[in-house]
Parts: C-alpha cells; sequence; structure tokens
C-alpha cells in the first residue's frame, strides 16, 4: 500500500488519479459486431456465443423449463437471504415514489409534472466467475415498481449454454419477462437493434467489462439511453481514531477483491489508526480466495494521513468517491458536508457489503468521479418526468403580453403569432 | 405538407422517420479543437474566437460594465416580460424540490436518499440569428434553485466582440456567476477541459448547433455529464374536429420557422380539419418573417388522417414527439394515456410557445425519439441523488446472515469476512 503523509493539495490531483484507458481498438471490434447484429439479427447472435462463450446455441430465450429447475437447484437459506434482500430494496425504491407535481403559476396557467414509466428497459447481468444475481435484484425490482412494461435480462451463458440459477431465481422473482442466453457487445447491440427473438429497448441498465462499457457508449450514440458511464468499482474510507481497524481491513478488501483495478483509498487523521489498518489487511489477504487478484489492487491502493477533518473533506469531494465509508466520532460533519459520493456507510457496522446486497440502498453507483454529476440508479432512473400545461382563456390574456415581447425580442415571429391570434380571438 | 390517410401502423415506422445524419468529420474537427484547447488553453480560445465569429478578442469574460449597460440597453416592457417569465419558471421549478427519504428497511438498517446540489456547471447558449435568452431561464433559474455553487455561462460574440444585451441581463438576473464570450466546440471544450479563465465544469447544458452536439457528446467521453442528447425540434399536434384551425396552423408554423430540419405533425380524425389547417398554413406562412426557413421545415411536415382515437394514441407513442399539442373533446384519454412526449400543451388556448417562454414548464426538452427515455430538463438536472446508509449492531445481527449467505454464493468471501468480523465481534 501506498502511505502519503500530509499530501500537499496541489497533488491531490495526481494522487487520486485514476487509470485511464484508451479503448480505439476496442471501438472497431464494437461497430463490427453492431453492423452485424443489424445486417444478420440473431445469426450474428449465435455466432459470437459461439466464439466468445463456447457453445453453439439453438435457440436464445430461456425456458419456464430452465427456470423451475433453476429454483430447484439452489439452497433455501440462499433463496431466504435473497428474499430478504429484495424487500429491504422494494421498501426504499418504493419510498422514492413521486406523486403528480401541480402548480398554477399564474391565475389560469397549469403546469404539472409527472413521471411516466420507461416502456422496454434491457438488464445487463455480466457472467464471469461471480454470478451477479444481487444485480438483478438492484434493476428488477425499481424496473417493476416503476412500471416499466417489458424488462428483458441479458446475461452470457456458461460453455454448457447454462445460466447460473441464481440468477433465474432471481430474475424471475422480480418480475423480469424475458431472459435471454446472450453476453458481451452482441447483447448490448442485440438490445440496441433488435432481432427475431431479442427485441430493441428504449434503456440499457447494468455493469459489465470493458467491452460492454464501449458496447453500451456506442449504443447511446444510436438513440438508447443508459444508466451511466462504468469504471472499476472504488471505495474510500475516512476512519479516525474511533474506527476499528479489522473491520476498516476488510472493509478495504471487500473492495480490492472485486478485480485488478479496484480503487482502494483510507483517508485518516490518526497515524495509529493507518499502521494498525495496514498490517490488518496484510494480515487478512493471506486467507482470501481471491488473493490475488486483490493483492493487485492493494498494491495499488492508498493510505492517506491528513491532519484535520476539513482537509479530510475538501480531498474526499474532490475524489468523488462511488462508496464512502465514515468510521468517525465526527461523523456528521461528514454526513452534513459530503458532496461527491456514490452511497454512504456510516458508523462501524456498516460495512460496503450491507449496500452490496441487503440493506435496501442501490448498488449501481457512479464511478471515476461521476458521482460529481450523476445519481447511482434509483427509481428515477426507471421513468421519465413529463410536463404538461393547460391554460384557459384568462390565463393567456394573463402571460399573453410577455409571451409576445419576448418571442419578438428572439425575432421569432410565428411563435408570437400563435400567441395574437389567440388574443386577437378573445378581444 | 404530406398527406397521409390510414396510415398502415406497418409503415408508421418509416412515415415517422426523423432525419439522421453521419457526423464522422465533424467529429475530427471536434477532437482537434478539444486537443488545441487542451494544450493551449486560452490562447487556442481566442484563436478559433477569431476564425468562427470574426472577432479578436483580449478577455473572455464579460465586464460588470457590459452587464450593467446590457441592462440599459433592453426596454422596460421586455424586462417585465422576462421577470413574469422566471417568475412562473421559479414557481414551477421550486415545486420539484424533494426532501430527505429515510425508511427504516429493517429494524436497525437505516437508509435514506438525499439530493444535493452539481458544485459546477456550464451553460451554453447559442449566437446566431435568435439571441435565446429565454434558454438563460430555463437552464439558470433550476441551478440557482438546486444550489448550484458555480453557473458559468458561454454564449459566442458578436463581429464587434458584444453579446445581445437581453441574454446578458437575463444572466444577470438568474445569479448566473461568470460569463464568457466563447462559442461553438471551443467552448465546450473549454468547459469540459478547463483553461487559464474558464474552469471546468462537472455537467454542460444548453442546445446548439450540429458541431455544438456533437462537442457535448465528446465531452461526455471525456467525463463530463450533458443535459440530453440534442436533436431537430419537434412538435406534434392532435387535433380533432373541436380545433380551431388557424391556432393549429399558427403553433405549426412557430416549430416550423426553428430550423429547416425542424419536425411537424399533424394527427386528425378529421378530415375537414386537416383540409382547412392546411389552408391556413399556406395562408400565415406568406407573411412570416422567417418564410425561407419555416417553407421548407413545413414541406417535409406530414398530416395524417387515422381512423379512431387510439390509433393516433398509439401512433402518436411510437413517435415520441418533443412537444405534443392536443385540441380534442376527448383530451383526458390523450393526457391520461400518452407514454412518450417531452412536454404537452392541452386545449386551444395552449400554444407551445407558452411552454417556449413563459408558462413556467422547461423548454430544454428530449428530441429524436428520446422522450421515450429521457426527462426534459427539470430541477433533479442539476442534482444527484446520494444514499446513505447506518447500521446499528441490532441492524446487522438482523441482515447480516443474509449478506454472507450472497456474498458466498457470489464468490465474493471478502465481501462476506466484512460481515463475519462484526457478527462475531457481536457474539
Amino acid at each position: 500500500m501506498n502511505t502519503i503523509y500530509n499530501p500537499n493539495p496541489n497533488e491531490w490531483g495526481n494522487i487520486l488519479k485514476r487509470p485511464t484507458s484508451t479503448f480505439d481498438d476496442v471501438e472497431e471490434t464494437v461497430k463490427g459486431i453492431f453492423k452485424e447484429v443489424q445486417q444478420k439479427g440473431d445469426q450474428a447472435l449465435f455466432k459470437y456465443t459461439s466464439l466468445f462463450d463456447g457453445v453453439t446455441l439453438e435457440s436464445l430465450e430461456v425456458t419456464s423449463e430452465e427456470i423451475e429447475q433453476a429454483s430447484n437447484r439452489i439452497s433455501d437459506e440462499l433463496k431466504q437471504a435473497i428474499c430478504l434482500a429484495k424487500n429491504n430494496i422494494e421498501k426504499f425504491h418504493n419510498s422514492q415514489k413521486t406523486s403528480r407535481l401541480e402548480v398554477e403559476t399564474t391565475e389560469g396557467v397549469l403546469c404539472w409534472q409527472e413521471k411516466r414509466p420507461i416502456q422496454k428497459v434491457g438488464l445487463y447481468i455480466p457472467g464471469g466467475s461471480a454470478p451477479l444475481f444481487s444485480t438483478v435484484l438492484m434493476l428488477a425490482v425499481p424496473a417493476k415498481i416503476a412500471g416499466c412494461k417489458e424488462i428483458i435480462l441479458c446475461t452470457p451463458p456458461d460453455k454448457n449454454g447454462t445460466i447460473n440459477p441464481a440468477i433465474l431465481f432471481t430474475a424471475q422473482l422480480c418480475g423480469v419477462n424475458k431472459i435471454y442466453k446472450i453476453g458481451g457487445i452482441q447483447a448490448i447491440a442485440a438490445m440496441t437493434l433488435g432481432t427475431q427473438s431479442i427485441s430493441k429497448v428504449y434503456k440499457i441498465f447494468g455493469p459489465g467489462n470493458q467491452f460492454v462499457t464501449i458496447a453500451k457508449q456506442y449504443a447511446s450514440q444510436l438513440g438508447v439511453a443508459i444508466d451511466m458511464p462504468a469504471g472499476p468499482s472504488e471505495l474510500l474510507i475516512y476512519a479516525d481514531e474511533t474506527a476499528i481497524p479489522s473491520f476498516v481491513a476488510s472493509d478495504l478488501l471487500s473492495q480490492a477483491e472485486h478485480g485488478k483495478d479496484s480503487q482502494v483509498i483510507l483517508v485518516t487523521t490518526s497515524k495509529k489508526m493507518l499502521l494498525e489498518v495496514e498490517k490488518e489487511v496484510e494480515n487478512q489477504l493471506q486467507v482470501l480466495p481471491r488473493k490475488e487478484i486483490a493483492t493487485i489492487a492493494i498494491q495499488n491502493s492508498k493510505l492517506l494521513f491528513v491532519e484535520t477533518d476539513e482537509e479530510a473533506l475538501a480531498l474526499i469531494n474532490e475524489y468523488g468517491p462511488e462508496h464512502f465509508i465514515i468510521c468517525a466520532k465526527n461523523e456528521a460533519y461528514f454526513v452534513n458536508n459530503i458532496e461527491n459520493a456514490g452511497s454512504i456507510f456510516i458508523g462501524n457496522y456498516t460495512p460496503e457489503s450491507a449496500g452490496d446486497y441487503a440493506s435496501g440502498t442501490n448498488h449501481t453507483l457512479p464511478t471515476n468521479g461521476y458521482s460529481k454529476s450523476y445519481s447511482g440508479v434509483n427509481l428515477d432512473s426507471f421513468l421519465k418526468a413529463m410536463t404538461f400545461q393547460k391554460i384557459s382563456e384568462k390565463g393567456i390574456l394573463n402571460i399573453g403580453n410577455a409571451i409576445e415581447q419576448m418571442a419578438e425580442a428572439e425575432g421569432l415571429q410565428a411563435h408570437k403569432n400563435a400567441v395574437t391570434l389567440r388574443l386577437n380571438q378573445l378581444k
């Protein structure tokens, strides 16, 4: 771990710098696959699934038999855990419902805002070593609450052409309409363009590797919305002398095991805490199954000592972490003044894994400093706000002249005329 | 105008198709200018302002003297109109404030969501023939209500190096912190990368031509958020026999005068209305100052006759118009069932220009079918939702086992361990 005492604010930018990648060659691959999916539809999907996932499929959609069998293949304990998590996620996202907002801005001028569901959404769940059924919960639960009509899910099959049963069980539990065995760039292309089997959606959600990320970015240029730009996962912990070093170390490691490029930062005003956490990380690291991955992430991690809470806060706001854990007696100061962070975890008994799985908050969060401008996924991610206005004769008499003045000054005579005609009618 | 009776639903896609453009050559220009702004800062801004706007500037920031003079150069009537509009926009966007949402999802597990302002935002206001001070209102008013700390505005200077006084007056009135004389790609590059004079922002808002649009898209790849993808403005009117043909025609024309590529569509269940509107459009068109532009847009416009309200609604939802005017006795049917539209105008006395200027709703709206997945600009566009969780000892005892189960099943042992350590401590 890299320990830095009293970093100079001029150096924060460099110290907190995220790894950047250029993707020019990936972009060409993405465009090529999109083109082929557009031209050949399902046929291209079968081809790339064979190429990248090593399995030749005869159909893409998961059958109801497969879903039923999946349910029998997972333990009752895991089912109960998933249901507990679902329940908490539902409660939290249900609370985000908003009602119609109505204002009479001027007498006779009634304006209102209503949120209506995005009709067709596509959820992408990566395959690979970790079957992320928790991400199914985080995306499908709010989609269902929002009232999205078509919720489809794409996830790559394994070499036997099957999907992890926990993913199928969770998707079914959350009301996903259709599940397809398709991953990578080809899945994003299918949801963007539509094929014989897979109908195109209006918005695509979900994490993925570099290929999926670039594919989503390209999709967004083709008229499909995406949840947010994705990057390697991040955790920043602020701990003072009241934190428990073994807990802090376990949180840093839970982030580090995500990937070699995970970002792990400790900021502290206690030198003793810094040294103890460093030692604890070394100890706990030895027994982890994903030790190899975590070790590399930890090597790139930072332990930063600063003198004051104020300095710590400024540094954290400059970074804008995806996950931010606060273990400090002065926690209210950080809670009240944090400007840029995705999700905030407060106190010694609030590990990041709680938010990853079961507290109820969403774990799809802005990385790479995007917390400065993006929200994490929430109920509104599946809705769009529409505005309405209804103006009475009285209303247009009240604001008509202002509109005429402004349209005239902007040189838009037809805009003015649309009002003048109506005012003349009322004379 | 192109009149189509009873279009076959299979043909809707083609009939409602928007013009698409490919921008490969513009992209190279954009990347080149961004690179130069990154390397040379202000010097590059001066160079391109000289090249594109035909004026050699000595400084970019508008001075307080210039702002003061501007205020003296616009009429009291226009000032009053702007203030009336501002007042309505403030009322409507103030109503969109949300308070902290707090839920105890399980005993001891407290989760909440709070929205906090995006600290630094940049507003882009195009120059050209129409000085869009109304867009200043639409962006700066909600930015101020949201509590954004730095609100900067970029707009291109004219050949004398000055900015339209109505833009300066409105920006000052709405609390914009700094105004810069810079437009086009170079303005977006400056707000994305920062220069000696202009500090970089976290999110860029505002309309623009094709160059600005591509520049914003590129900015979004470099880590800056943007309000939404932009395209030519659109209006769809549904009118039955109760509509007033001259009003309908005036609304179609107010859209058509925006640009040659404006999209104008009338859907009706009344053949009589269709013919009358067509005649009215011809008449009103003759006297418009922007007749040349409007004529071209009107040539590409569509008059669609369908038999039933149900068919009309389905077609409109398929299109997803930016602006949607409803003039029909059955208006509630359309209001209740419209799924995809940016802003909706109801009744004979609610012209689109009301929403463009003064009703209180925002006129920065999703075009090009993006109403299927995007909201128009609203208060939330200037905020991001952050989530918080605080778990007590009781709380982690309640959900800890579920987290362990799920982390184990996802193969993330360090995630599990962060909980196990805490549960052991409580044994």
